[in-house]
């Protein structure tokens, strides 16, 4: 690593992009596709082409910026993230890594080098999933883990009668590339905010993603009886009684297996002030960092699960209604990624990716990397997500040289 | 007692009034102040004329058939419920006590007999409260416990341009009467099913209803802290967590001081699948027979309440947003009840009134007495809701003879 970086450069360029979209309460909303994730996008092609890039845009809107290698026909190892939002987003969950890969073509610019490989900064269309269901389905369509015609026809969340396909067009940020090149990548490199407590309260700047957890999404049916909520206790098939008992299981679960799990929305029937509740629907969500760890979980509610429905007099059950692979990233890059954590002197450590990344479906097909820097109180999705200028400087530090060893070292 | 009372005649017309609004499912759909409930009005008013009543309306549309008594300065015994039914009724909730009223007269009227004070069948307007809100809704602005204009003005749940007033116009039954009138009856009975399964449990068909218990009605605000669904066990806020120990708590609390409490609403923020619900409201409803019932159950809950409060770094409070009072009824009706059921070699106990009645109402005005037949599984509010023959005329015999005794018997 002979070139310097600028973590400077890196810091404002984060804070100007964060002007776009900005809200009252010191956040970012730039939904995908929106008005200001067109400002963004602008905003990046014009600082990669000033970086001596060239920018390629494929067919569901995701940007490829281009730096040259020395060998014109090596596979390009690419650096990115995404700059769409969610509605209460932060100022760094996303442009984090594509301007961490920004900073580090503009390094090489300035420096007058070239790697031997080309290096491609990628942003990702509509990682968040707020406005286009699911999330990160562009990456995904990319991979082939998801359909691009049922990507590209996804409605609007906020506006059903729009689709993806509509929203890109209208911000004319259509490209014609096929996104299926992107699984010609050498290489994929993803910094992220944790989105967690960990390495702040550790005090470890870096966390080397050997994964991405797997995650099952579920909804859980609990049946009881309806009834006058001046009926007896005793009698009672009352479903929301059992839901808390079965929110509570999940806890304990979680808890005693090292995974997570989380009761994230609930609906009841009949949702009447007089009446006991008849029906429960829960949508619950685990993951945990070992490979067997979900079949475990799973498990070990399902046994509270029947004891619960068995005591109450209920019926519950559990309906699979999606989920995410467990992706382990590529033992060589994560070791780039150690040394140079090691040789900027930065103290590190192996951790589990719990919340799927883009780097989740690249890492299905093309060798990834996915590294943390730590953020305040583990918030993020929120305006008061935040980061010190030292871990960032920290991330550009240890993915910058390993970036560039990927490509095959300075020219 | 020397007359005879028909309780075929009963029965026959309690399932003539039922095919007025019949469902499918075997139920009767007949909102307040609807048609149905209009055509249900008429042939009650046909009946009563028929068995040589009086009929006048009053302001809120409650009806009053009044067969004369031998005094006719004497304030008359009143007899009476509702004809309106929830939106998934059935055929006994409600009409049950008016028909009974109507039985008697009839009865008399047959044998060409009067009693010393005249006898009034009342139906009173909105008792379920499905349609306008709050229930029994009538025979409280009839009592002064409610304002006049405020139950005429109340929006219709499912048109909220219409009002109480409106629709009342629009069936015709606005009458000319004070409702205030309904103060001077000497005495108030209502006939209902219990709602419950304690009867039916214990094979006894009639109970002598000592009291109206007092409810409570909360909203239960807890407040905890979003976070993403990846985040860590350990440092969570979650505001369903917390929930959910307090609607345990709220069952153990009432189990141990045999009360009864419900949590029958539940909504929570954000509401989203990747997120950890941060707020939690529950609609939450508590009734207990002791007089310092309620007080001892929200005692206990509060202690509850703080200790996952501060365990779980969460606020948690309870707001109050209504309820009903305690209403004791009359024990000399109580007594007249107990005779007529012991005189009819009727099984019969005293039990306190879980579900407020129009009964609650008059009661606190009108020396009153709540009477309750069995129904099958204690179901109500369904349209399997249901009574056998031989309880339909238990209660018939049971208050028959106490309405003509408390109407100074025959003259």
């Amino acid at each position: 690593m002979t070139i310097p970086l600028n973590a400077d450069r890196f810091w404002d360029s984060l804070q100007e992009m964060a002007r776009i979209g900005a809200t009252p309460e010191g956040g970012v909303k730039r939904l995908a596709l929106s008005h200001e994730d067109r400002v963004a996008r602008a905003l990046l092609r014009d600082w990669a082409i000033a970086a001596g890039c060239t920018v390629t845009v494929d067919r569901l809107g995701s940007m490829y910026c281009t730096y040259p290698g020395a060998d014109p026909d090596a596979a390009p190892v690419a650096v990115g993230s995404h700059l769409d939002s969610v509605p209460t987003g932060g100022k760094y969950d996303g442009p984090y890594g594509v301007l961490l890969g920004l900073e580090i073509v503009r390094a090489l610019h300035e420096a007058g080098r070239r790697t031997h490989a080309p290096i491609t900064v990628v942003n990702w269309t509509n990682e968040e999933g707020s406005r286009f269901t699911p999330a990160m389905s562009a990456s995904g369509a990319a991979m082939g883990v998801l359909d691009e015609a049922k990507v590209l026809a996804a409605p609007d969340n906020f506006d059903p009668a729009f689709t993806y396909s509509d929203a890109l067009q209208a911000i004319g940020w259509a490209g014609p590339e096929d996104p299926a090149l992107a699984r010609d990548f050498a290489a994929y490199f993803e910094a992220h905010i944790e989105q967690g407590p960990i390495l702040e309260r550790e005090g470890i700047p870096i966390g080397i993603v050997t994964h991405c957890i797997g995650v099952e999404q579920w909804e859980i049916v609990v049946t009881g009886e309806d009834g006058h909520v001046g009926y007896p206790m005793a009698g009672r098939k009352d479903a929301l009684v059992a839901a808390s008992e079965l929110i509570l299981a999940l806890e304990r679960v979680a808890i005693e297996t090292g995974g997570m799990a989380t009761a994230a929305r609930l609906t009841l029937q009949p949702d009447a002030r007089g009446n006991i509740p008849s029906l429960v629907r829960l949508a619950a969500n685990i993951r945990h960092p070992d490979e067997d760890g979900n079949a475990r979980m799973e498990a070990a509610f399902r046994t509270a699960m029947q004891e619960v429905a068995a005591r109450r007099g209920v019926t519950a059950e559990i309906i699979r209604i999606g989920g995410y692979p467990r992706v382990p990233f590529a033992p060589k890059l994560l070791d780039a990624l150690r040394r140079a954590a090691d040789g900027a002197q930065l103290k590190h450590r192996d951790m589990p990716g719990p919340i799927p990344q883009d780097a989740l479906h690249v890492g299905i097909v093309v060798p990834s990397a996915l590294m943390f820097i730590p953020c305040h109180g583990g918030v993020s999705h929120h305006p008061s997500e935040s980061i010190s200028r030292e871990w960032c400087a920290a991330g550009l530090a240890t993915m910058g040289p390993a970036v560039i060893e990927a490509a095959g070292g300075l020219a």
